[in-house]
């Protein structure tokens, strides 16, 4: 049995700090880092990166709309020229840094509204899709388990790896229950880490009205920005690891590109 | 006689146009392109290289300050690893666009304020040298002809270019007439063009006071920003042209890389 | 007969030019300025504030999104109390500067998406009313004519001024023809200039189907972002004024607020 | 014997927090609040505007250049014309929210780099001093104890307050330690409190090499953007409170203006 954990990293921005990113990253498999859209400046970014590289978690990009007030959580009706464009500047500024920092960008992960809309939305989500193609098409696309866009981007020529959320429940049919609604978000450590097992192992979790619901995932998931979110993620891990599922990326073990060239 | 011609281009902003980009690239031979941290957006920044792509022009990084509204061009007191990791976006995330556009970026020329101080400052100087040895080495730095920093960066093994400005008066030892001074920005399109001429042929120009003064420069900026600035820029290409001077990048033809896999 | 003629102003950001500020002040009774969101910079949304000031041009303030590269013209779904905020913000800024440039805020006009939005959408709607209630309740709020946002605001206990756009087709049910059909988009000055007139004089204009339509207007909107639209606003006005149209801002004449204090 | 204690508020980005405003707004007279240029988003200010409102804190604009990743801490070459403006900017967005908050502005106090700058440079602070003049001539600007600035702003015609720092150490001159040097930052909490109490009764503090030097000061800065500022800050009130000082603001008690209009 394997899986892959991800988290959301590079989070900070100059003053202002999110998430613990080095505590995470002794727990995850992959990082979706910031790309200075919703968050993440770029000397930040770069020390994300060679914390990364330093423990082989693989890296890919954490693609937002530009909105740093709003941290990329905002619905926006971004044409799909400019969409397009804004993703492969993002993956591109990414992989400048990452190469400097010795390791590669090795797949994309779209952020918060983004994310959520091209789940659904056909047109931004083909915007996305080609970025990626464009930009280089051996980058893996993580999506939301179940959703549509699953299908679009296969049919466009990418890999697709399904996602799914840790601490979120589950509707019966497979959504994620809203976060306006009670229950949505779970907290309990030690449940969530069985969920997860349960998740790789049988491949269904608990829906929220106690039916079971298949969900296929390639990767998890977890959180880092509070310290109880780095307790639970943690607690999968070591959960999962204990019944003998390796925690691994799905592109395999992460690419060292060189040596790092950048005084640390 | 061979020299090279340069404008920075992709300087639009939304919905705000600068410049003529399209008649620029029929004149240089290598296009600056703004990464988004002084002007450029991404959509309008792609469009720019993908004119320059179609005219077989090279595309260099116009790296800045990050300041929208001063159009970078107040100096800002950025730390080195601030400096080097913000050069390295820019340049990454113009490689991703130029990449889409089926062409690559081959050169780093600074932009304003960014331009003229490390031009001179040693330890910003430094942090843009190692940003370019970080993210490629063969990436050419464009420099202020009889700068300091063309020894620096040679020192520190990188290929430099020493630029001339055609529209602005030389001192008696060669520097830049500063703006502020009468005189420091000539008008006077056939006269510029002459310059410029003897400026490739015998390596000297008129400067402000009569004397003539010896100007080291593999290419020469011209400016598109205004109607009167590309006529004096296509006069420029034309009159050495016509004296047989072969107008060419100094990294020989521009590469082209794969076909272009965007929608137009 | 009397009408108000408004336009968008104080569009530059630094080094970039949009319209022709000067130009339309000489023709417009109320100047919507932008506040720094969608446009303008504060250097020059104070040089537009005096030039208003100094023709007597009343000032209103052009709330927006904050998005300076979609120019404000993109959908954001902002939370309500983030909204409210933001215009408070905004038009704090511009009475700042209005003040220094001695003269007042008299207006509130939203811009772009927000103006399309709020003339539709209730919740949206309501924080950007809320927000001119805790700023000054004295403001006018500019709607589009016909729109339900008119009987939201005056509900509210709003002064609400209902406006027309000289160079839009409208549709037999007097709501503007969408940007994205054919003939949207009215170019034929004297043309415009008679529809105008007819508006004021008879309160209709004939719809894109050759039937007249009724619209109550007490502000036309004129554009100056190209030579020929400054041309189109000046034939607007002249041709109201030789049929004895007075043209004078919805609320009187522009108070100017002690002496201009700031050195030109 | 009385004093005012203030400190800088508002801080927070979007989804970024800084400090504990509420915490603070239990301990100090005087809240610089941030006004969006170098932190602070408008619902954030709005919040902490009527958390001073609440407990009768009196308030003042932090403003700052315009630069949100570097914190407003990197010094920049900014012009005359446009400093001016984009302080009177600030401040008038800080007003719109303040008279939202029912409170009022009632002086300024620079942040970061402005703050350095404009101590000892003539020209950016008179730029400074000219807005506060277009703006309210009745704004109190608050400067480094000590500096030119204070005899700059009081030839102008603004009352200034002089500022001392509980944490900071001094030197033999009664200027900073500067923060690069080796106990520039103080961490002790009682005795930073008796070094401000020994500032309030007797005028003086000792500086690093153990000498005493004479400091004129109406208001001490504390820090809040940690618990252990937060300690120091609380500290520094009780123990200058059971010596009989009296904490109140410059301006005496903080004036309310109106009701508060917006839902809380």
């Amino acid at each position: 049995m394997q899986i892959d954990l991800n988290s959301d990293l590079g989070e900070s921005l100059g003053a202002w700090r999110m998430g613990d990113d080095a505590a995470m990253l002794d727990i995850v498999s992959s990082a979706n880092v910031a790309c200075g859209f919703h968050a993440g400046d770029s000397v930040g970014i770069l020390h994300t990166l060679r914390g990364a590289r330093a423990r082989g978690v693989v890296v890919g990009a954490h693609v937002a709309y530009r909105d740093l007030v709003g941290f990329g959580r905002r619905n926006m009706d971004v044409e799909s020229a400019e969409l397009t464009a804004d993703v492969i500047y993002q993956i591109g500024a990414l992989q400048g840094l990452a190469h400097a920092a010795g390791c590669a960008v090795r797949y994309v992960k779209p952020h918060g509204a983004l994310y959520n809309t091209i789940a659904q939305d056909r047109r931004q989500a083909d915007a996305v899709i080609e970025a990626l193609l464009a930009v280089d098409p051996a980058l893996v696309l993580v999506a939301l388990a179940g959703s549509p866009l699953i299908g679009w981007a296969r049919d466009a020529g990418l890999r697709v790896v399904a996602e799914a959320f840790a601490d979120r429940a589950y509707t019966p049919s497979g959504a994620l229950v809203s976060r306006r609604e009670r229950g949505a978000v779970l907290h309990d450590a030690p449940m969530i880490a069985e969920r997860m097992l349960r998740l790789v192992s049988d491949g269904v979790v608990e829906a929220i009205d106690g039916s079971m619901v298949r969900i296929g995932a390639d990767s998890i998931c977890v959180h880092g920005d509070s310290p109880g979110a780095v307790a639970i993620a943690r607690e999968v891990r070591t959960h999962l690891e204990a019944a003998g599922v390796n925690i691994m990326s799905f592109v395999g073990a992460a690419p060292r590109v060189g040596l790092e060239t950048l005084h640390p």
